[in-house]
């Protein structure tokens, strides 16, 4: 029972059939947001939807039987999990925006499909090496965010008014939308002095997210040279190991030269 | 018969004549979208273009004489083939569009110039080595654009009514073009937490660009690495190999030297 | 006591109550931010921010009494001392602006964790590396600061009426926002050929500042790559070494060998 | 006469002079611009335009004496030389123009001052490895360009109205400013399909542009590479030449011993 429902659920066919439900649910679902669609074939995406879910839960309870704990201590499986629990959730139950959160079921496809997996994971080993800058740009949002709302909240409360929306409004400038003639040309014509504030602020946002993006660059190059390195050096040493054993008959040949003029007849230093 | 055609179609006068043909071309047709100029020259242009295409389908098809079934296997010829086609269908039947498409005759200059053609097949190659983070974009897209047509599509049907409305508005978010002045602030008015669901649109969107970049720049320096690690493994091989002759020489001399010994008239050894 | 104090300005305690003092006072400067928590909790910020700045006071006094002239020498030193005497500088006494700065206090968290003190020294490393080009676009700005007053100052002060405007302006096409549709595009109603000066000059800006990035990216590379060049000619060393130390070895071994014969009881040589 | 005159020019007392003239120059330049400053010191600063321009006219005559024909094949003293000849056009002779160039005698630091030169040299050298992409997107500019003005042309003509203003209108999408809200969307109010058009466009012109940028990062990291190939290789043939070496010197030595068996007076082998 067990071994047949473990090689059942591992099997390409099953993996196959889930990928091109995930995939059927995301047409449906795409077509669901056209109102006429939703008029017309409501009832079946409804039940489409429930048969889907039906299958994700049948398929995740089957897993968590044959993985038992080692389900829970796999990144992928806790994320079909989530995705499936939030599904699960009756939309009426005060949580509305669950509803809408359902379409996250799509992102399954992430975790199903091998190439999106391996893509999804280097993408996500990437974060930790960029955290500290990361940390310090945070840093640098959270004293210009208080300036800025100290500075400018009386007068433009609807940029700066709270501690958030300047929060949004220098994160909007960091973009590089609208920030002169949107934000800074306004403020400039009550404080003209602005642009003290805001220039070297743009200066050392891009400079920090440059960085950023250099640091990720760096990284990717770095885990490529090592390679090479290792490559270089590995072969160095095979060259270096044929030498040595080359080198090492030629000893012994020596050797037995010496014992052969030693050990003569005619008595050599006898 | 067969090989002076094909000696005429591959010399460099027949290839420098298409080059100028082309460029003639498309300096007449950059005249053509000048109203004085049509109105002047007009019969004349259209004698040109009438000209121009003739060549073209001569010369497409004496290549096809000529490469047989080996044309509609190499890409290059291909591309001339559907080009020269376009140019051929009748404009009044009913395809108006294809009057516009005329215009990609130009691009054979990027088929008949080498320099162009090997930057072409560089910048296509580079393709395959992003289309799994590519295709990771398309399904976030596809997940935001249809959240914020459930979100957002009944207050704002100009920016996110149907999905490719959705689609296209997110496209926007993602080029940053007015995404906050635009587009997030008039909808924060209905639904201030907005910002919620378009923020981390932007981190995701451009971190994944990003990467997708990153992809690129470093699958050109994998190129350009590996034929570096093998011209020092190659160097590493050469030397490798003078000191193996070295030693082996060496050797030989050893086993002279014993057997000089051993076969002594004083019969050492005997 | 000298020691006593050293000990405990060192040691990781004081370290990390000085980290939680900086934390605490960045959520008290948040919440300050906030009419209605400024209102209600106002007297406590106070106090709070009193007590803050006295420890900071306290504590880049000792670190001055155990550092004596050292503590003026390191950069770091000078960086804390310089935003607590800010702190110390009273309000009122004309220096408006410096209860703005006092919420630079929390960049000491930059001085304080060493991962933040790290990531910054290299950021700042790397500008030294970009000065010269750095120098050259300020030169280009100079240049078409002065022609834009000149040219466009009379018909649009708002933008180019003043060498700062112009320096203003420029920078904020050379970011790319609203350049045409907010700038370009206006003053090409009055001076058609406007795009002449503005086009090349954001073609140059651009060409400018990619290069500027290139400069870190490439010298972020030399680093890395002279590290992996010296770890193969470093490794190339060692396995050479260990080859000359063999062929010694045969060299002695045939030096005893000829030693042997020439000094052979049957006397060859003598 | 002449020896001390070329001693004099390339003094570096004299280049100094030159440096500061130029520096002194832009300050008043800078001030000119000031409605106030001209009103003021007009004369002074004409005066002093007169007195840098002869001052620069003496120069570079005094270098084309010194260089003769040398001098006009060295790019940068025909860059000194056209900069000083704008100069002395009179402005009132139809070029008004000339004026506003006067400014770009600036430019002279970049010839004078030799980091500025070196940096500017390596901008330039970036130029031809990026001439066929460049070239690439030309040819797609032109294309669009024509088929935007045969599009939406009589419907936009203050965007499309011209092939000249189509080509300023897509290098105004390609730098993503306010493509959507600004133009594309507007367009798509009369073509409903335009974005067919425009958002392929963005695609096909980021990519060249991001494919452009790469190539310049590849060069720089090529360079970079060979020198590092060419120190690993160097090292590589010192050892080996080494290795050579002390193998030759056993050779010679198993020579020898070969020679002092074969002629022993005991007559082996005779």
């Amino acid at each position: 029972m067990y071994h047949s429902i473990k090689k059942f659920i591992e099997s390409s066919t099953f993996q196959n059939f889930i990928i091109s439900l995930i995939i059927l649910n995301g047409i449906t679902m795409g077509l669901e947001t056209s109102k006429q669609m939703a008029a017309n074939y409501g009832s079946f995406f409804k039940w489409f939807n429930i048969f889907v879910i039906s299958i994700f839960t049948i398929e995740v309870s089957l897993r968590i039987y044959i993985h038992r704990s080692a389900f829970f201590k796999d990144a992928w499986s806790l994320f079909d999990f989530f995705i499936v629990a939030i599904s699960l959730v009756p939309a009426s139950a005060g949580f509305e925006i669950l509803r809408f959160l359902r379409v996250l079921r799509l992102l399954r496809l992430v975790s199903v499909v091998p190439q999106m997996r391996k893509i999804t994971t280097a993408l996500v080993t990437v974060i930790p090496g960029i955290a500290s800058i990361g940390g310090l740009l945070t840093l640098f949002f959270y004293i210009f965010a208080i300036m800025s709302t100290q500075l400018f909240g009386d007068t433009f409360p609807q940029w700066f008014g709270t501690l958030g929306e300047s929060f949004y409004t220098l994160f909007q400038i960091m973009t590089l939308e609208s920030w002169s003639m949107g934000i800074v040309r306004p403020v400039m014509e009550t404080y003209p002095l602005a642009w003290v504030f805001f220039v070297p602020f743009i200066f050392l946002a891009t400079f920090i997210i440059v960085n950023l993006i250099i640091a990720i660059v760096v990284d990717a190059m770095n885990e490529m040279k090592e390679a090479e390195e290792e490559n270089i050096i590995g072969e160095l040493q095979i060259t270096d190991d044929s030498t040595k054993h080359e080198l090492q008959l030629i000893r012994n040949e020596l050797k037995e030269l010496k014992a052969l003029i030693k050990n003569s007849p005619t008595g050599f230093n006898n």
